[in-house]
């Protein structure tokens, strides 16, 4: 191994909204980049000259104790809020600069400034479904309300502790999907055949495996040195699950090393539930 | 009102990985262009030959059958994939390829072309503690488990029916905040006292209220004319909540018109959640 220190480098992700894409956009694309230690610094609601100011003074004092000048990812279309980003000493990359102008020039008209165009998306019905999505989720969450399951999208399947909550969650706040979930326990586990409460809706399940090391881990923390942590117990519980998704055809995702947002793609993807409604 | 038809118009978001942040983007940047009915279509796992002829496909397919040729918003790195991309009749707009080039002069390297490189975040620290956050807000939802307080970075506090709940999973999932919930019963409004629960937590409380109008149509959907979503419990509910929260010296967020996602930014904002570990 190389004693080689990893530089640490600022990333600011500003805003006059949430933050919440531009960060995510700053962390996807900077993954590209390997050895530096990157340091997200979120600045949310930027809409005045004030704050903007503030925010500037912040990147020189923050960038100034790292290793090298800080990178700033921006939304801001109100080009007196971005000048103030722009005086400081750092990589300023805009990202409705890059994307507005080829885009005003197809669509034949200018973009709306008002920083608030987001504001009204409670309002929508994608919204809305999202919200009864969530609701719907939590109501059968861990196999309960199992007659609930003629209006689930989906019932994730697999052993306790395998990442089916959020999961569920993930697809019911993300893409509005009524998600449901359903823990294989020992007995639903004795023989290798659908539990009674799945047997009509074996278009909607999807399965969920993981290594059985990791659930070992998982389940020490939820309930130390129990016999339902036990790395046999977990290893039994795994196989058995495994075969009975054998047994119907079914191939699960390994939630081992895949993240909610992943596994949940996957899911809208294999399970053909994208193109709905969203805000 | 005008009789004019809104042109719809296909936005693909083209991904080798989730699509989440690329339609995070494209949404967030096209809703600064009104009068057109954007049709969003994620097309995500995009990471063979194939798969790329085969969105070129659907771009022109699709794209044809409506007003307007496609905007295409792509995060493929894969030269060879974005080809297929290139070679339909659509605008292409990709997002690597307006940040890469100065990003990699200022880091003096080259991004790294796997397409993978995403994928193991299951595994990282700030990962687990997102999942770990879930459990606790899930732990913790609707005024349960009261005792595990001091172990909450927020106790998000107002009516039945406000938006707590979905709220706090955003944070949790999100942010890795730890958000408990507590809902403001008839019995906690007769005084305008904090419940002795909350007592000990001030310092970790955060209002949210609502229109007395629209919380009486979001409880008629969950019990239908029963004396809980009447107008007049609704308007006496929050009146007295708003009192509490004066009493406290709270100024509680609207939730009536602002989606989870901006009322989680607010709290994290407020309380100073934000700059923790995060995938």
């Amino acid at each position: 191994m190389s004693s080689k220190t990893i530089p640490r480098r600022a990333v600011f992700c500003v805003s006059d909204h949430t933050g919440v894409t531009v960060e995510a956009l700053a962390r996807s694309i900077l993954s590209r980049f390997e050895g530096v230690d990157w340091v997200y610094l979120v600045r949310s609601f930027v809409d005045t000259d004030a704050k903007a100011s503030t925010v500037a003074d912040e990147i020189v004092r923050i960038g100034g104790r790292l290793d090298d000048r800080p990178i700033v990812f921006t939304t801001l279309i109100n080009k007196n809020l971005e000048k103030y980003v722009d005086t400081a000493d750092a990589l300023v990359l805009n990202t409705f600069s890059a994307f507005l102008p080829p885009l005003s020039k197809e669509l034949g008209s200018l973009p709306s400034r008002d920083i608030g165009s987001f504001h009204g998306m409670a309002d929508s019905k994608g919204y809305q479904l999202r919200l009864d999505a969530v609701d719907f989720t939590l109501s059968t969450d861990d196999g309960v309300n199992v007659h609930h399951y003629d209006r689930a999208n989906v019932v994730v399947i697999g052993v306790s502790r395998c990442g089916k909550t959020p999961t569920c969650l993930y697809l019911a706040m993300h893409y509005g999907v009524r998600a449901a979930n359903y823990p294989l326990t020992e007995e639903d586990l004795v023989s290798p055949r659908l539990p009674a409460a799945l047997e009509n809706h074996i278009d909607k399940l999807y399965g969920l495996t993981i290594d059985p090391v990791r659930l070992h881990q998982i389940r020490q923390q939820r309930r130390p040195d129990s016999p339902y942590a036990s790395l046999d117990r977990c290893r039994s519980d795994i196989e058995r699950a495994d075969r009975l998704f054998r047994t119907i055809g079914m191939t699960p995702t390994d939630t081992t090393a895949t993240s909610v947002e992943e596994i949940s793609a996957r899911i809208v993807k294999s399970m053909k539930l994208g193109d709905r409604p969203k805000v």
